[in-house]
């Protein structure tokens, strides 16, 4: 979540009218609701005790985390069984999928669990391509897509469109939830609950006491300040962020991990032996170069590569990460591996299913999923992980 | 619907074929169908006594519009019974939405009532796409794209593309019904059609006898032109086109409508006291100047902006509509209103229900809709608006 | 299917890594998967006795083009029959179309027979979109997209992409079926299938004996390179190449056939009288001059030009067949005429139950859709062809 007292309206690129007049009122009516205290955000998020509007990582708790995990793991399994209920659940649902900066991955996943459970699904992937042409301001743009629709996911490189979209719904006379699908370079918080989904399986559901190495572009990475955020609501959380002194983690999320008792380092000579000793997951990530003025591509830091015999030495239940794409930050041998621990791609999979039990979640669906799978005992039912 | 003998069929961009021979022949055989008259166009949209084709507002009659009403009426509430039987009507049919100019609630509208209906859709954006490439003409262009589907609904920016539709039908061994989603400068006939419900259903189902404002750009907007030829078809009607000299209605449009008896007005020194006298709809538009040849917005003239103080002193029973996208012709704190008579996103709303009774009505499935409608009492049903 | 060792995979627009070393890594994999014989690679294609990957015209033999084209009858007449099981047949299979190419034909009859058997379809329309803004290399990011999916059907300027899709299918541990809907220059089997189909339908399944002239482009027309393999399974078959010198048949497809007792012919100088003793089909082709160095079109010799008088004295049986988009190679027209054996548009329309049926087969359900039609006698079920 953005400090939001930092955020300059003027200086994005939003369009908030066709003359300084309209753009100005509309600012100023939207700097009013900016006024709220985080907490009081938090607050608008949720509905008759649900979270409903999907923004940041730090709106969740534990127990939000366990039901989540669980109703994934309930989908993904009864979805095997010939005529499950998944597909009916939300057939009468709608949603839009408002993706204004390319994704692929996180686009198909979203529009694959939707699918899964029947919703009616459309999307657009140039926010400017239908209301610019007629300079429409991008207030009415997006109460008139989500007009159509029961839920809104967007992906957007405005630093605060989750909190623009927020306001949005809030001053319209028809709320839909909404899912923040990475919005500027603060938060991407489903790939944070896929990543959280996939270490949780992987350590057998105890995550207190592990450790953790981020390597890559700490920086930048929204997944990397979204699954710390996370990770911190656990007991004995230690954390390496490993990346060279221009990539390093911000004070800001350091210090929210400090707060919350989490045990950070900061490595910036290299992974070296590392790996050896992390007992929870290292996660790679690359560096966020379109992020940068100079687009020349740098040359990645060979220091920070994970190596096949890096792979060789993690331990037993220790898994390789990324949320890809992935460029030059992995051996390539690596990808022609079978081990186990390397959970890229099984990771990717996986945000399908997560995103599945999100959205049964907004719509007060989730327990129908449990319920089923809890009383079926068909054969069928494909084993856990 | 245009002046037959006006078209151009060289200066226009279709591609009418590779070489100037094929395109020269296929031009006579256009012009061989348009020879006929406006009449006999007008009986080739209809099959077995049932209007198929929707290309132009002037096609229609008071029987059709009111029991399209009641159909849109009757959809909207039966679609909030579990498993209505909505989703199952066209299941079997399937609709390409065949988009060459730049639309979000249009294109999103049809979208939705097609899904409401499930129907399957398809889309092209870019009619140039996929043909151009391979200067493939465009009769067979859109000969190929109709040859998969049921129904087909085109935007498009040429000012017959509606009547060139209708002829590759005629000459085709497959023709579908199709669908004007707004060609060129004259006609937007389904956003006349959710106009005329949304003053239809405010007016409590008599809308003889009531007076209208038309603001903004009357020249060139194609629901001006569009919902005042229906509006047209009723007793005792009272139109005030309120626009600068620049952008007031066109003669033809004027003559049509006085010789339909209504009484017309040009107003051109801005709204003043107008609305308060208006008892059925102010309808406000944004000046086109995407047609301009200079392409610099102009200011909109502020004599013509809707003002809160005129909102306040509106009649009762007379709202305020924008086919939108809007600009700064309303002012902007009315957006934050909450009142009853702002019609501007109900407006928008009823466009996807109006479209599903269209549906509806062109696949003869229009009673079914009725019947089931009036034989189930369940208490579940929304009441009238 | 290429000559595999003329490969050259530095020289094409393959992302093979973010780095020279990577890139060249994954090349060489990529080589030792080429070294295998042609033979090795088909079996590749099969899994447990059944063709799943559809990547050439080389690969089918007449068992499975005759229950191809019977599923395809029993699929297009059951679809008729109110609830046939049609479209719940693959309710939960998801297919990606990943066409980086333009395309709308087939692109679209691939998209209405996936929907005809309830499909879950995405697609693709341009393959660096997403990937190539993060410097994904190719192999990622088609892994990535193949992750959500059951099956992939592709279409790529790149003459080899259907042996990396294979190759990436591979080495991935999530294979899943791969159709070519049109590879760089050398094959399009799919469309050679549907052909295949309109021939035998309107020879009431007696293909043997005849005669086909294929006029054009012969050298740079997939389809004629892949429809010509296939005849050439039947016997005593001739095949007349009709073109220019610069355009006539290359030397490897033409050894092809005439290792398999095709009795081949090219003609130079024009169609002149050859349609009256053509016995099977005149398939007619456009030039395929995108992918000429030289931009500007060239006038079509007027001499391959099928006229108004050719049809007019074409064998009562023969049919003129075209795979469009078409340009100038047939008289216009011919284009308002209604014979029973001008099949473009039918050809057309036949892809999509084609294609309808190739889905049943890659998924083991063709036997139900031919059990199904076996099994209703239902008077609404429409006559053969």
């Amino acid at each position: 979540m953005l400090n939001l007292s930092n955020i300059n309206v003027n200086g994005d690129w939003i369009n908030w009218g066709p003359t300084a007049e309209v753009a100005e009122f509309h600012q100023k009516m939207f700097q009013g609701f900016l006024a709220q205290t985080p907490a009081k955000i938090r607050e608008a998020c949720y509905s008759e005790g649900r979270l409903v509007h999907i923004l940041s990582a730090e709106h969740f708790d534990l127990s939000f985390l366990e039901k989540i995990c669980e109703v994934t793991n309930a989908a993904r399994r009864i979805n095997k069984i010939p005529d499950a209920p998944l597909k009916k659940l939300l057939r009468n649902k709608s949603v839009l999928n408002y993706f204004a900066q390319p994704s692929s991955r996180t686009f198909n996943s979203f529009s694959a669990a939707e699918s899964l459970l029947g919703m009616r699904r459309e999307e657009v992937r140039d926010l400017r391509t239908s209301s610019a042409a007629k300079n429409e301001n991008d207030r009415d743009a997006l109460r008139t897509q989500s007009s159509y629709y029961d839920a809104l996911v967007f992906r957007n490189s405005c630093n605060y469109f989750d909190l623009f979209a927020l306001w949005v719904m809030q001053t319209s006379q028809r709320p839909i939830p909404i899912i923040n699908a990475g919005a500027g370079q603060e938060e991407h918080p489903t790939q944070a609950l896929l990543d959280y989904y996939t270490i949780r399986e992987s350590s057998h559901h105890r995550v207190d006491g592990k450790s953790f190495a981020f390597v890559g572009d700490c920086k930048r990475g929204r997944t990397v300040h979204s699954l710390a955020k996370i990770l911190a609501l656990h007991e004995d959380i230690e954390i390496y962020f490993v990346a060279p002194d221009e990539y390093q983690i911000d004070t800001t999320t350091e210090t929210y991990l400090q707060d919350r008792q989490v045990r950070t380092h900061k490595i910036t000579d290299g992974l070296n032996n590392l790996p050896e000793i992390i007992t929870g997951a290292v996660y790679m990530t690359r560096i966020q170069d379109e992020h940068d003025q100079d687009k020349r591509t740098k040359r990645y830091d060979p220091r920070f590569i994970f190596t096949e015999k890096m792979l060789d030495s993690l331990p037993k239940d220790t898994v390789l990460m990324h949320p890809l794409p992935k460029r030059e930050e992995i051996e390539p041998y690596i990808d022609y591996r079978q081990d186990k621990n390397i959970m890229l791609w099984r990771q990717m999979r996986n945000g399908m299913w997560l995103r599945t039990a999100l959205f049964a979640h907004i719509f007060g669906k989730d327990d129908k999923i449990l319920d089923y799978y809890h009383s079926c005992k068909q054969s069928t039912a494909p084993k856990p992980l």
